[in-house]
């Protein structure tokens, strides 16, 4: 893109909706992957008339990859029929280092970056979490449980950071530029650790996704917010956005936090949001909430995040 | 109704609002029952400010059978000036199996119903919660206390059903249906003891209110929202709703909850909405909010809730 | 002022939004006081794109007295080029009676008030709050750790009394009213003490800035909030405006509350506004938020608040 031709914009910037808003599964038992053409138009209708334009596809709601090319081509013609952008796959809780499936979920993700290049998509998002435990899926909120830990392993790490970079690899030769979630016990789970993740990996295309909200809602002393952003956000190309209240007991003892809008929660992405703009982030926004209506509030913190976009951001 | 006749829309769907927001006693002592024309108009000049044009008079407040009958002429008359209905009485902490005033009780609601009626309401509304505890008084939260318990005892459960089939029957004769407002700790305090209810009742004119917020707020384990909801809302005939955020620490040793805004609390609306609609609801809502400023988030919920609504619901 | 003149309405009632939402030292050290006229014509081009005509200047940020006079003209000047009123000098944890600073702290408030004079200012602002303790710098949010308690000792009281009594007199010499904060652990910590503040002061232009949400977000036991607003408007001539949600156990064991917007926390500002201006405040407001995206709530709440205020207000 040059400076020229077409300038971001606040009412321009790419800001897709997440389908945490949308059953994986419905009532019946079908998989929206499995879905008929009628149910993909009712979602991408009901994207359409929250007014957002991008969608990113969640890989546990439909795999792009895992549809044969005329239900692929369906999928698009649905969502371009609507106005709708598939901005990216997300493919999530397949780690290329998950134990005895590493290769499985590597494999799948090459297929993942073959079919979102065939989409036409903007980005190719993953990361290194993992299924959830037992007592993750028992939970209210799932990260109040403890989950799968990346390994304090030297080999483990150079492991991931190979098929990552095979994965970047990949990516770039397909034009797409490939985001990593920040993610708690994960080698992306602190800003020290996520950014000299990246700079191993050491592939201009390969950025953070500073979903820093991620970390900010955890039931445990958690880093100071602006810093993980301070160093993160120059490695970001691609961001998932949420935000929650906090409170932490004055001797230590308990921590709390709950999904909210952007504007009321505890990160101020006034500040986050110009200050990524400034050095250079030029990225799409991807809007998330998890519980109770994740579609308005996604809704709603797109109305907001547009107020907090430059008017016009030099390329 | 037939299905060309009134349809309901978004637009015109019945949505009262509660009137927490209102003092049930003035600084100088006067009840707001007793209360001059002027008080009352100044009353529902504000329910008018605030785009209302449907009230649920809570018998805390207002009891309109106790009025004399030009009283009971006068509060008509002045919520009509206003544009404002009086869409349904709602009796409660006046359980029919209260201990030792079950049977006042009764004749109460009955004396209520029949108010109701001459009021040209929509709903009669009640439930089996009694007055609060002194725990629940002295609480910032009256939810955070314990309170009273309905037995687990066939009888007294018997004698519940008795009686509000006996008021069921009642609203049956003067044309109102009769909603019961799920509660914890009474025969109304899970889903499927309230459902149990309801068909041990067996009235047409007999539905649940599935105010399922009562029950997220509770600092104790609860049921899913969606299977409650899911279980509840073919019984439903009328609808309190208002939404809390919600924690809980991973290990079970605390839970919190505080009210919030319909679109930002655990409870998606969004769906149980539209999947009421799907399976037949067509009775009014209530906008419920308590703490801080129960009027303006009422509005703030109605117009959130317009939007959730289909733009012609089939009669 | 009379009746006639400018009469306040809920348009021109002056609200003033509190600079949270600006960092006092700038990322390469330098603090906003020193900051070039460049960095301050940014921060009133903020402050006037979300609609604000009134600021009020915390001495965290700027210090007007310690400026030279070209420096303070030039403040006043690049204000007023943004249609930003300077509507106050907030003085905080610079108590006077703060063990070993408090001749200290005396004489710079006494230059403060000079400078607001000069500034053409509506109101002196502070209070006795003292600097964090350390525990309170390292919390999340400082009022969870313990502060400065100010001692249960009728001498230091005394002194407290004479001191603002003085600055009270300094402030009626140039035309200022001058607003107490309340503050937790302060003389001006419960709703009686400050009260009694006041009245020991004894001067009509003294009053009280009747801050409550410094008190409601507390980890321990509180006043009711609304005892405390009925008994502190009386003597209000200031009014930093915030809420809080706040949950307590049951038994007691914990409290918790988080910054949130002024319509959803827990104090009901439509009731306690209606209930101020029906006694007679007609002072200022101040926006302040904690946490978040600051600036973005002030907005929110300078929306909302004015639709609380009536039309006109007699004089």
């Amino acid at each position: 893109m040059t400076a020229t031709s077409h300038p971001l914009t606040s009412q321009n910037w790419p800001i897709a909706v997440c389908m945490h808003g949308f059953a994986p599964v419905a009532a019946d038992g079908t998989r929206l992957h499995d879905a008929t053409a009628e149910t993909w138009d009712g979602v991408f209708g009901q994207i359409e008339r929250l007014g957002f334009t991008a969608v990113e596809i969640a890989d546990s709601h439909i795999r792009p990859s895992e549809l044969d090319p005329a239900r692929r081509a369906e999928l698009k013609q649905i969502a371009t029929a609507h106005g709708v952008e598939l901005i990216s796959v997300h493919v999530q809780r397949q780690s290329v280092i998950e134990p005895g499936k590493g290769e499985q979920n590597l494999a799948y993700a090459h297929r993942a970056i073959d079919a979102a290049a065939e989409l036409g998509m903007s980005v190719f998002s993953t990361g290194l979490h993992q299924p959830f435990s037992e007592a993750q899926r028992k939970a209210l909120w799932f990260w109040t449980a403890p989950g799968p830990v990346d390994p304090d392993d030297a080999e483990t790490r150079a492991l991931a950071v190979r098929r990552l970079r095979e994965l970047g690899e990949h990516a770039a030769s397909v034009g797409l530029p490939m985001a990593l979630e920040m993610y708690e016990d994960t080698y992306l789970g602190t800003a020290d650790s996520a950014v000299r993740l990246i700079e191993e990996i050491g592939l201009d295309n390969v950025g953070l996704n500073p979903d820093i909200g991620n970390l900010v809602r955890l039931h445990r002393p958690i880093e100071d917010w602006r810093e993980m952003h301070e160093k993160t956000l120059p490695y970001a190309n691609y961001w998932h956005v949420k935000n929650y209240i906090r409170d932490e007991a004055g001797d230590g003892s308990w921590q709390t936090a709950v999904p909210t809008s952007m504007e009321l929660g505890l990160i101020n992405y006034r500040a986050m949001v110009a200050r990524a703009v400034e050095i250079g982030f030029r990225g799409p926004f991807l809007m998330e909430q998890y519980g109770g209506d994740s579609l308005g509030v996604c809704a709603t913190n797109r109305d907001y995040l547009r107020t907090l976009l430059p008017d016009v951001a030099e390329a």
